[in-house]
């Protein structure tokens, strides 16, 4: 690990709160043994009344074996009172703009680290615009989910603007969320009605 | 609104907690306005430190003008340890899976209660599977983002087996979220430095 010993020499593993001699130390670790980065994340979901249902993120197999995150994280999703619904949370697609925020962020902040940006503050918003006449069954021509969705990044950083859209062009090239949202994912739904 | 008051007075207008008054008569209102049926949903997001980030849910356009939550709901995002994170909150893909949960079992609860089904359980466990070769960079035959993802449904109501199986086919077929991870939706990118 001649990299990681090397940048920890130089000016200190941690930086913009990312372990870079782990995050390096993690990458050499998966080179050798690529089967580590088979991982399968989970959901759980409950059904509450209405629109209104509560999911739990807890489980997920990674680097060979089940674990578990550190608590169970538990969320309400609903529509609010003019689609019909409580409000007891937000609604299912906004939770997919949040993954995208998050994924992009997060992999910004690992990014910069690596190639040594000092990163001050990175904000941004997600909007997606959708025509609910889909979702509704009241147009055939109007795709069920979003038409277009727009990210808007503030990014400040101890480099030049232009490196610092370089390192989110970067995030983006390697984001796992952007992938499934601009390339689809197959899914499957089995059903037990037992 | 012939239809609505007719179903209030054979069984009355909430079944399964859907209020399905309010729901013809939502479009209804949409079918004469169908402008009333653009939304714009957001998500705005603040990096806190190394992968963890935060966002908060709030504020949406629809129905012809800015409308508000009844409260801000805030989610961090985080990576586990084993992802060199902190484990503050679920990483971005496993709120894709929640999203995908969530909006099949709403729109499966407006569905039945649409066709006059009495539902008493719904379950679901969303699996996601992901080669993180990808995101690492190790691989250029990997893709980024999920390569599978299956959603197991246990339902439960006053139906057949065949007929409660239709009412998630339907909500499958309308679902904004499923249609957002299957097919693919454009995401623009925009980046401020100033």
């Amino acid at each position: 690990m001649t990299t990681t010993d090397a940048t920890a020499e130089v000016d200190g593993p941690i930086r913009n709160g990312v372990d870079t001699a782990t995050l390096f130390a993690t990458l050499d670790a998966v080179k050798q043994a690529p089967e580590a980065a088979s991982f399968q994340f989970r959901a759980h979901n409950q059904w509450v009344s209405g629109t209104h249902n509560r999911g739990t993120i807890a489980d997920y197999f990674g680097v060979g074996e089940e674990r578990s995150h550190e608590r169970t994280f538990v969320f309400d999703a609903d529509h609010p009172a003019v689609l019909v619904g409580r409000d007891n949370g937000p609604t299912p697609v906004e939770f997919v703009l949040h993954a995208l925020a998050a994924c992009l962020t997060a992999g910004l902040a690992n990014i910069a680290a690596a190639r040594k940006v000092k990163l001050t503050e990175v904000r941004s918003t997600v909007t997606g615009d959708i025509d609910l006449n889909g979702i509704l069954g009241l147009d055939p021509e109007v795709r069920n989910g979003y038409e277009q969705i727009t990210v808007r990044f503030t990014i400040k950083g101890d480099a030049p603007a232009e490196k610092l859209r370089e390192l989110l062009e970067q995030s983006r090239a390697r984001s796992a969320v952007y992938d499934v949202i601009t390339n689809g994912v197959p899914v499957t739904i089995e059903v037990d009605t037992a």
